[in-house]
């Protein structure tokens, strides 16, 4: 163990590296050969982790942005003693059921904290571990919850526009426990980064008010030091670590081929020779591997101390942190939800779709005080912060997260606040600013986190503000994405039981979809969550065998009942479906969706939005009453005139078909 | 006209957005009375453009980046005597019909160069229209192109990624001749800036190497001077207009009600007595009308000269002016790749589909000296470079514009280059990362901009990178953006037939979706280009009448064919169609569609994505083989079997419904 330098731990990352690519014949060896170096300054000397206790609440968070660089990841968890990434896990790295993965899978029993790839998503996700840390370290206090969050970083992370949203915006909100490993190799896919970029990065940083350092990547030292004078500064920090992109191959190194070379047999040797290894391919010394899983047990007496500590709880204490730990939501937070849709079903009341998800909100977060609101700089307009303070540099107990305009960042820090664990991040944005997140909808949705969304302002019924602000392929685009609950709801009732759905969705995202206008009264009773079913016969056809089905989501169900009225009293038995969820619906058997769809009838569907999916559910002789192209700027009521979205046109596609 | 004061200029723009919003009872008012003086510095003594004549190729681009502030720019056009915005169709604005709508829709002959709304999106266009600038002012010479691009900045512009990626590009790239005016009001709608934003925004500016200059911005005289200056630099400029949101509203202006207040009759007529304007609504007195009629006409020398310039050309000159200002292909353009098409029928070409997309742009490109390929940072793997040289700050004759790792501010640029006329953008990203670019999409659907985007590595086909990289979702959510043409190429013969169809489209954006591996010889036959029909059927059922039928698209169609070979083998009689868009099959008539798909006979579709839409196209009783979830890390191979995307599973659906 003695004479075992840190220069060999390195080299025992970049070796497993070399045979892992070599063996699969691909893989990107420029970040773990790059970076091997910086990291074994951080796993072994400063990360407080327990590889045998993965899921350690007050664990620091370490997050691979750079994905592409997966085998430094699946190296350092291997070589420090995480179980579920074994030696014949790496040999099989990149091949179907492998747990290394050709980019970082979430997997937090595993180490893996979050899923890389998408660039400068890490680091958001990052941020927004940070923010949670932040968070509950004042709500449970700084006995349970103080620890850091790291993030190893390339260039493309920083390039990206939300890198630099997130930049902008931990520096603002002071993350001081955050800290990036900028792995600064000058070199990308096509090649030097002066192809691309001519910035001054480290004042980029100090312009947000982080803490910058600038070191050599490869001396472990420069960057143990670095390290140290990271967690002694009260802001993020920035540590520049100057590297030569895919260190250790001889020829190739510091060249663009690095970033993604195949390593042939003749290559590894070379790197071999080179680095004076002289152990066979996949062979970790044993004096290497202990130091290694040494460094995998220093957090052990920290990990005893919290867990003294936890057992020594009051018993409420103890209770909320094994709640937040397993991720369980307070006893009886349905309760407002229930009593909401109970008293909407009585008095029959109409409002704006996002005012009621607001005052929903208002009074769930009663419930759940780790919920965490927050907005794009659409406070006004989505109201969804009433009686939450803002979360600040300097009060970090708040709970409403001023995003700025950055909805992109703040998608990505919600799935990094769900994937930390102990809060529930909701962010609300217009429906069409959607799309400015929508990489982040769909690694939530991957990752399986229970993060809801929320959208409003959800077609042509905002009016005035155009086709710009008017979704009309949203709802397609959302239901598009696997594992995303996409929620409609047509009334109060329904906003209701659809929030609680989604609070209750603990295996993926939810998108709760609002119009900006009123939503008139639909449901009269409350009594079961008839959303969960995600289509139910909201009025049965009378008079008759039901001859004609209307199928309709959130405001459009309204028109349909309209439309249901005329052709009831034109002596067609009509039933009307409220469909809120199509996912739902999906799950239920065939006989309750024969039942609700009655194939044998004339079908029609209402959304104000586009077709595409409702040939499912209308059948080849059905029809849709909806968008075919962009809105249009006018009064709402004009909008769905001139489209032609009104309960007469519903009736007439129903007649043209009887 | 000589007692007019510059003031009384920005007064008129003033009172024409005040009466307006008053008028519809909402709006925007904050932009247009902060920023009326600046933006009539530039109107009144800078911008070179001539009212008269909106589509002078050689004007000066203006974008309203913070289109909320759309009265701003509506009242500019009207006053400065653009036709197409009269008096009328001001007091209309945001009512059904008016071309003043709430943001301004792209609209060239009205003065709009750009649909602004969705924030950031205007300063990348109008960085997208100094890129274009440059390079045709490089190419046709500066006597033709020689103009500036100004656009007008808010802070969400700022913060959103979009709008830091640009900053850093614009930079980068030198584009001397983009000046921005950043409306620095430090009020956004949630409030104070400082609530979600304290970078040093000046900063940020220098250190993209722009050149910065910061002044008053109801102080007209200064805003001029530093347009003078912003005009003498060779680096693009930022002029940092500090202004008063809402300016000359009494007891509103400065506060965060400003930005979307309703103007009530007592807070007109307060403003009325604050500025000193004592005339009705929408009443413009005649010398300010003439003052400002006179701006519009400053540029008729320059016209006029620019256009003896343009008749004194020789004729291949002119003929090539001609024809980029009316946005036409040169003669012939197509022949490169219809002799692809043919080549590739007789030798049976088999080639990695972006490899096949690469190789006809390369040659493509050669007949289309406008065209501007590029990518963010994937020129290795996408391979659209080939001959072409780096667009760089020294040589902006190059017709490769190496983005880096910005793949939002490469589509929002590519918009801008389609707006600003005369060039064709392409741009090439892998499928996943449409994502980031989404935003753009809708908006260059929207405008109506013919613009190629090439999406390559289109499936669990990509194999290793894992699901991160392999998209399922998202030929559906592509499918579901109106005006978007969608096209998947089966083979060599259908990828160039597809790219001449996107060439040819000229009224909306087509996304070019090429798999990564290699496309089997499908078609033998390329006389007709018959993915025109958006659908066709590939191989006829034989020994008997139809009994099934296989719908697929790109490398799938391999998948269905060997699945018709094992169907004909067992005696049933079943076609193959080939389906590489479905928005050109939608376009066919009844009779055709019903002989393509055979709705009597089993149906069966097969494609690497989720089933969303399929319904449409195989009826109720129809089959999908193809994706319900996320793909995985392996093999190629080892993932279509996993996932069950086989030949003999897709014969199997058909027998069960046989």
């Amino acid at each position: 163990m003695t004479e075992i330098q840190p220069r060999d731990l390195a080299s025992a990352i970049r070796f497993l590296s070399i045979d892992a690519i070599e063996r699969v014949g691909e893989g990107h060896p420029g970040t773990p050969l790059g970076a091997a170096d910086t990291v074994t300054a951080l796993f072994t000397r400063h990360l407080r982790f327990l590889a045998r206790e993965p899921l350690w609440f007050d664990r620091d968070r370490f997050v691979a942005s750079n994905g592409h660089g997966s085998m430094l990841l699946y190296a350092l968890l291997h070589l420090s003693g995480y179980e579920a990434i074994g030696l014949d896990d790496i040999r099989r790295f990149r091949e179907l059921g492998s747990p290394c993965e050709g980019h970082p899978e979430f997997n937090p029993g595993a180490g893996i904290e979050t899923t890389t790839g998408p660039l400068g998503q890490g680091i958001a996700n990052a941020a927004g571990m940070a923010l949670a840390e932040a968070y509950l370290g004042r709500w449970l206090g700084p006995d349970l919850v103080d620890h850091r969050t790291y993030a190893l970083v390339g260039d493309g992370c920083l390039q990206e526009g939300v890198g630099q949203e997130v930049i902008s915006l931990a520096g603002h909100l002071g993350l001081g426990k955050l800290t990036f490993l900028w792995d600064d190799n000058r070199m990308t896919d096509d090649g030097a980064i002066d192809l691309a970029l001519s910035d001054d990065m480290s004042a980029r940083f100090r312009l947000s008010h982080w803490h910058v350092q600038e070191v050599d990547g490869h001396d472990i030292e420069a960057v143990s030091t670095a390290l140290l004078l990271a967690k002694a500064d009260p802001r993020p920090s920035m540590i520049r670590c100057t590297t030569v992109i895919g260190r250790g191959l001889p020829g190739v190194e510091g060249t663009r081929a690095a970033h993604s070379a195949r390593i042939p047999p003749s290559l590894s040797r070379a790197a071999r020779e080179a680095l004076g290894w002289p152990h066979g391919p996949f062979e970790v010394p044993e004096p290497v591997l202990s130091a290694w899983r040494a460094a995998g047990r220093r957090g052990a007496p920290a990990f005893e101390a919290w867990s003294r500590r936890a057992a020594a709880l009051d018993p409420e204490r103890r209770r909320r942190l094994d709640r937040l730990r397993e991720g369980r939501l307070p006893d009886g937070w349905e309760a407002p939800l229930r009593a909401f849709a109970a008293r909407a079903a009585r008095e029959g009341l109409s409002q704006s779709g996002i005012a009621l998800s607001a005052e929903l909100v208002d009074q769930v977060a009663e419930a759940i005080p780790e919920m965490l609101s927050g907005a794009p700089d659409l406070e006004g307009a989505t109201q969804h912060k009433r009686r939450l303070k803002p979360f600040t540099a300097d009060d970090p107990s708040g709970r409403y997260v001023h995003y700025g305009i950055r909805e992109h960042a703040m998608g990505a820090m919600m799935n990094g606040m769900a994937a930390h664990g102990g809060v529930v991040p909701v962010g609300v944005t217009y429906l069409v600013f959607s799309d400015y997140l929508r990489p982040t909808l769909r690694l939530a949705a991957m990752m399986k986190l229970p993060v809801p969304f929320v959208f409003s302002h959800d077609s042509i019924g905002i009016g005035r503000n155009g086709p710009t602000h008017q979704p009309v392929e949203y709802l397609a685009s959302l239901r598009a994405i696997p594992n995303m609950l996409v929620l409609r709801p047509a009334d109060a009732v329904e906003a209701a039981e659809c929030w609680e759905i989604a609070l209750a969705n603990r295996t993926g995202p939810s998108s709760l979809i609002f119009a900006r206008q009123p939503l008139a009264a639909m449901r009269r009773e409350a009594g079961e969550n008839r959303s969960r079913q995600g289509a139910y016969v909201l009025a049965e056809a009378e008079g008759g065998a039901r001859r004609a089905t209307l199928l309709a989501t959130g405001s459009e169900v309204a028109v349909a009942a309209r439309a249901r009225d005329l052709l009831q009293q034109e002596g067609v038995p009509t039933a009307l479906v409220s469909m809120p969820s199509w996912e739902l619906f999906e799950r239920q058997d065939e006989a309750y969706r024969r039942a609700v769809l009655a194939p044998g009838s004339v079908r029609v569907a209402v959304e104000a939005a586009v077709r595409l999916g409702w040939d499912r559910y209308v059948g080849e002789a059905g029809g849709f009453v909806g968008m075919s192209g962009y809105g249009a700027s006018g009064a709402e009521d004009d909008l769905f005139a001139h489209f032609g979205i009104t309960p007469e046109r519903v009736a007439e596609e129903v007649r043209r078909r009887l």
